[in-house]
């Protein structure tokens, strides 16, 4: 086990953690009592025990969905305006179903950009997923290289979830809108899939329509937030370590954080169905590297 | 775009890698000179151009599957005995499940052990794909945190991908054989996801016993290779710069390295199953860190 925690240290600048082989607990800061409580339950036959990891100040690591070396700072200076004028048949059935998405959207949530963040999220992690899963497999059945895609998609995946963990922090839901999610979620998750299969370049260019929507979203949620409609709190916790944020950052630079991602998957999708539009493979023009 | 590949760069060791934030043609060898002749074509408004990692010694770096800080050193120390001993029926299901199974393996293989290596690799790396998937979506659809397994399946998937295009580099598949991964991979990854979402720690546990499998079709693959049987070639390339593998080494270090990948896989799902039957959920005891 210490074999491969060094081997994992390595991949961290120095001064950002120290590693500890020893058999202590993580997990989340809510869980922590729970787990100390069961922590000898736990069977130790496989010599799994969590790892303890600890922050340049010695004060331990609290989140197990990502390391400190995996946090990274946000591409502020990203342009936001950029824009894919639809082009053919498809394109613009791409940009007329987004569009037609918005509305129901507009008026379930309307200025509640707290909550329309958090629940829009559930649905943004989930292409990325389907994605680089259907890559993955195509990869296997076909003995082939993916060109880094794989990973770029997961990776989009897990920024959008890690985008609602935060969220999650300062919007509280309410039982219909989870109750929403789940249907959602079943509903959106069969459509890209299938989707997926059959038009790929349709369903980055999808995705890539969708990231200038949430673009346009967070910069009303930024409009609200300087006029006073909504508080301007304190940045949670996760959200300072993941974007690797200043201590006294707040819910406005998170979402200038969160902002800058969706500017970079917009441009990951539409790199993509582009790449499909020229006649070619994605695993042909390696896949963006370091976004997220 | 260049502030991101310094910040990836940062993950790396210093002496193992340069980076280079100028346009260049990245790519898996064989299709570079394709690439380099599409260059052109290939659009850049996203501004999304590959970019150029070096090896220490200044060579490009030729994968982009992984990058050189994503590589790592397999522990070859650990204990390839352990066992679950089947303790209930669902056990015993799992376990004789695992075991009917070697069969139709066995009889179709019989001693073409790079063939089998590569063809059952196929099939490997889609339960960390299937279970991955499946806790991301609930991750999103219950706004809860996942104790990072996500991050372990997926990493687990890709590694047994690695194993993958490993062995695709010294054995040669036939149509007929590519027709059944074809085939298989549909009933086998439709089969995974119904038993994961029926019974994690079943699906699991099967997991846990495949690998309990493979580490012993990988031994008896160690033996051809030290009686003569099997030629020892020289490990492919992508082999020596994924597990970092000293510059003269052989299949047989590389056959070492996959062999304890699946003695890491064996913990991993078999603790996993042991947490669900403690009527805990995976998300409370934190996922094994650096495992692959
Ligand atoms: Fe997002
Ligand atoms: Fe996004
Ligand atoms: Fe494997
Ligand atoms: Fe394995």
């Amino acid at each position: 086990l210490s074999k491969d925690i060094v081997s994992d240290c390595i991949k961290a600048p120095a001064s950002v953690l120290r590693c500890k082989s020893s058999v202590a607990l993580g997990g989340d800061e809510q869980q922590k009592e729970k787990q100390a409580k069961d922590a000898k339950g736990i069977v130790s036959y496989w010599g799994l025990e969590p790892t303890r990891v600890s922050k340049e100040d010695g004060a331990p690591w609290k989140w197990t969905c990502f390391r400190p070396w995996e946090a990274y700072s946000a591409d502020l200076s990203i342009d936001l305006k950029k824009h894919h004028e639809p082009m053919n048949l498809l394109d613009k059935i791409a940009y007329w179903t987004v569009k037609a998405l918005r509305w129901p959207a507009d008026l379930f949530f309307q200025r509640r950009y707290g909550c329309r963040a958090m629940m829009l999220e559930t649905v943004a992690a989930v292409p990325g997923m389907v994605g680089g899963m259907l890559l993955h497999c195509k990869s296997l059945r076909r003995f082939e290289h993916s060109g880094g895609w794989i990973k770029a998609l997961l990776e989009e995946a897990e920024n959008e979830r890690m985008h609602l963990m935060t969220f999650m922090e300062v919007s509280d839901s309410r039982w219909y809108e989870r109750a929403l999610v789940f249907a959602v979620q079943g509903v959106f998750f069969n459509a890209y899939f299938l989707g997926y299969i059959v038009s790929p370049k349709f369903a980055h260019r999808v995705v890539g329509y969708l990231e200038e929507e949430a673009i346009h979203s967070y910069t009303e949620f930024l409009k609200e937030l300087d006029n006073g409609n909504i508080e301007n709190v304190p940045a949670p916790p996760i959200a300072i370590d993941y974007w690797r944020l200043p201590p006294n950052s707040t819910l406005r630079d998170v979402v200038l954080a969160v902002r800058a991602d969706e500017a970079h998957h917009r441009d990951v999708n539409h790199f993509a169905s582009d790449i499909h539009y020229q006649g070619r493979q994605l695993k042909e023009a390696p896949a963006p590297l370091g976004y997220h």
